[in-house]
């Protein structure tokens, strides 16, 4: 089989791991050729390749980013849709194609495998915001890259008595505020699926401060104060796609310094949370995901995409993925809450 | 309620967040009182006791090892047993107990359980060989460990052409073994569960090398050689309960390079696998069980320990973790097998 | 004798390695008792005191933070002043001072040395700006933490093929960002002592992108644009002593883009650079540090610091770190920029 | 001019930083030509090279290893010697070499610049025992993946009540040893410098274990017993030039356990200690001394290396660094054994 292969949307930790497992056992087991494209559906509509044989993937499980580039575009955009992409399967003489990527690659997957297009995805986001799956690779490593963040701010919150704020990724969900805060042990973490008011937020941070500790809040950058009357998970990205200056830790900072009479500080972590290294677990996973893709390429179920659940790696349909995001359930964020104040 | 705790059996990066969640949910939110026991079960049997209150928990989930101390004894030694134990509860007015441990804790929980002592367990094993839990805390800093160790040993090996061999913890199962080994793209893994023979190994560490790459093979301390007569599971400890000098490691990187000519050099990664700052993963799980055996106090689920299912923990009766060891199956190994070579 | 000990200034990593080098040989070797004051000057001035015994300082050399707090006060504030020192001195039957700080602290410790009070001082500051030694603790550990920051907004850099910005500290001089700079491979660095125009920055910019890799440009929170009507480093900080919103870097990151069309985002790395386990090179250091202040006291070299020249601890009077920063040298800037681009 | 270049000898974090910074500068600015040797003299006696470009260099500073590869092979070896190295430096139209590597390499250098060959040097020993340079690169990697591992070490051994005894590199000297200990708080350094007898080290663990510490124990390995009629620095490679099994950590473990009745282990850390990811400083000084070289190079210093001093990278003739290794001094000895017990 001759399998094209691409990564879309942010970078996550992983996505080469996910390349070098199925390029590796799909040369070396079941002597398939794999055709790289470059920067997500982009260069599948502008049929941009790469080589992808055993050599290119040589070593690189434990790079962060992604060896073939990625983008948001999608594959209607300009020229693309079906009639293009059946096309470039046709030039590159393809059997299937391997779609890494989160919610809008799966939606897209879907519209084209709908169309006949042979297509097998991964799950990949960073916020482990996507449904039918336990976890999703590059969260374990963002989790850990903000902990260990968070660990830092501590001993300097603590040195100089200050309520330490850490924004942290989470557009829409908030599972690496919920995690990392739960590590670090912050005083309060504030997600977007849970309305949280000042006077809660003060009530938390005082409590931690009377107890002599520097108090440590986690916010995700989607979190929306209660009673403001737009959301921040729209002010998310500015005209230009950027993230917009001032996000929401560097909002409340202020205002528990106001209220509280606590000196107060905010660090937004940023792009290190989706860079370098990503963790064993994350290398575990994502290697066995794009693993198993090449069995389901194998076994011609297009319109399905792999994942975890337990400890096993399953396969589920696209639609699974898609309809609504996987949010903190209620319950998961008591439990974090008992630890708060 | 007043409760006791201890941990017993070696030390895994968690036992303080276990100790932690426990303490901060029992004392904030229920009012429990807490009497900690020194070094295991050999604490509670002598009824030498520390303090834990919040104060004593502060800041303690990031710290490896464990506030209480351990030991390896069990409570029916010496002046131990049932009677002694219902006395030490009685002298320190005890509701309950709560016993973070491996194995051998929880066998003897389940004993001191059916005597009619209400105990709740917390499952804790770096090697991960606990059955009725998916993983254990501790585990997954071990292999992230291990991983960043083999990523080091690998460029070591690169720029001097060399094979090189890292002996990972695992008397019994290969779980780090294998997990650490596929992070950090080895090219061979030899486990206690598979038998391997030295021609099958020596045919992976030829064609990785053929094909210009420096080996990496991964070996749990517990793997025999096929044919040898005595399993070296059996030699873990020598007469002082030590690991014997020169493990399996250091064993077969000569016979690699007198079979291959390839020069090969052994490393035993041993005690820090099990020591320092647990991964966020580990705090997070290890602070999620600490809740969660509070609960089962709550709810007198005396005999069951709390666990890990998917991404939930639930409760499983003491004997669901006994009997058989959590090993690698077949199809774990035969996945990994795929890359090696 | 009898020798207090206070932290001043802003926090910086291995702070708590000379405390516990100058106790630990303070107490075990020449029998001194301690008295700390928390929270810098203002402990002193409130006779606001800590125990600082042996078991104080157990196992701190590897925190970061300050044991004994700090603050930005100076000792002749409110109702402080040689007097109110004297007085303090005496209540606590002290025989010597050993102050830890940055250049304020210096000064400060000075104008009391000059007024007859027995003051020895450690250097501190984590933008190595600090005349009359080679470096001082906490810069170390800075660059490695910006260092590895950058090492993963590389490869998110890499997969989106965009320029980065990383905002370092230094609010006055620009060693932070020059040798984590150098050690991240950037193609632009931009530091307070030169004057760098955005022509030549975008210059730089477009040759790596040009050549394929994703730019990465550092710059110190303090550099100012060239032709920029107000200086940065007076922006620093706001009416409530924070950080302004929206550094440098966040300020250069979309004039890049809008000059050369390359997608930008912009990190500020922030308060994790002074936080968490010191390195290695700065417990070496701080630990001998703290041992120096102790031979310094027993010699009574009131007036004097510790400071490294070389490989050596060596004396060296407070006016020697006073009056002037210790700024990059042109030759320095000049190695690294034959690297730019 | 063309310019060859090579690394000798054991591996070293920033290897590749040496050669980046090396070649950058001399392709970018002066415009010389590169060509690498492979794996040490023995590349350059057998002609066997590498393409040496910009393109080669790109991101390799991070990199632990040595694209070039390394061997111990010595330049008069085989049919090696001065006109087989005129000749290869004409067939390559040489017009200097770098050689990079310790001090056999520079002793091999210096004999081939006597002989008129064009060289310049660049130290490199993990261990820092090379004269005339403050530091090597890779020592500070090497401490600092030493005094993580102790951290590490600690906590197990805390948890156990335990002496744990870390063996790191240092065949001859004790630096490594030495920095490592005192940044993870050591109760007793052994280094081959100084005659310590099993009376006064179990002193030591005794002293600390008393006061309720976990005792660590760091070894060099080349440390002997005092008393004992073989050297264990003779002892250090078998006849495969590999380590010994059971080094000397693995010897007076069992030792200690016996005098003192405390449960000892020991850990030798081997490998890791040399491989992987050079920390900031490494990065930074082993891009400058690249630098340096083709300063020197251009200068037509022949016979010099490159060296640091203070914070200046100065020019010292080979022999400077030849003759005696740089021992660590009595009084550094003395300041560290302050702290133990």
């Amino acid at each position: 089989m001759r399998i094209g292969m691409l990564t879309s949307g942010g970078d996550a930790p992983g996505l080469n791991a996910v390349i070098r497992g199925a390029v590796l056992v799909g040369t070396s087991v079941y002597h398939h050729e794999f055709v790289g494209f470059t920067d997500g559906w982009k260069g599948l509509v502008e049929n941009d390749t790469l080589p992808l044989t055993r050599h290119e993937v040589k070593g690189i499980s434990k790079q962060g980013g992604t060896i073939l580039g990625t983008s948001r575009t999608n594959p209607f955009e300009g020229r693309g849709g079906v009639d293009r992409i059946n096309e470039v399967f046709a030039e590159n003489r393809l059997d299937a194609l391997i779609a890494i990527g989160g919610e809008g690659t799966l939606a897209a997957a879907k519209r084209l495998t709908d169309a006949g297009i042979r297509i097998v995805g991964v799950p990949k986001t960073v916020d482990n915001d996507l449904d039918a799956t336990d976890y999703t690779f590059g969260f374990d490593t963002a989790v850990q890259i903000a902990t260990e963040a968070m660990d830092r701010l501590r001993t300097t919150g603590d040195a100089h008595n200050r309520c330490m704020v850490a924004e942290v990724m989470g557009r829409h969900v908030g599972w690496i505020a919920l995690h990392s805060g739960m590590a670090a042990g912050a005083h309060a973490i504030l997600i977007p699926e849970q309305n949280t008011s000042m006077e809660q937020l003060c009530a938390w941070v005082q409590s931690a401060y009377d107890r002599g500790r520097a108090p440590l809040v986690v916010v995700a950058e989607g979190f929306t104060l209660d009673g403001a009357d737009e959301p921040h998970s729209e002010r998310g990205l500015d005209a230009f796609g950027r993230p917009r200056l001032g996000g929401i830790g560097e909002l409340i900072a202020p205002m528990i310094e106001a209220r509280t009479g606590i000196e107060t500080r905010a660090t937004t972590l940023g792009h290190i949370q989706r860079g370098g290294t990503p963790s064993a677990f994350d290398r575990v996973l994502a290697t066995r995901l794009g693993m198993a893709a090449i069995a389901a390429v194998n076994d011609e179920r297009w319109g399905e995409m792999v994942a975890l659940r337990g400890t096993e790696i399953v396969r589920v349909p696209f639609e699974a993925a898609l309809g609504s995001l996987k949010t903190v359930p209620q319950e998961r964020y008591d439990e974090a809450a008992l630890l708060f104040g």
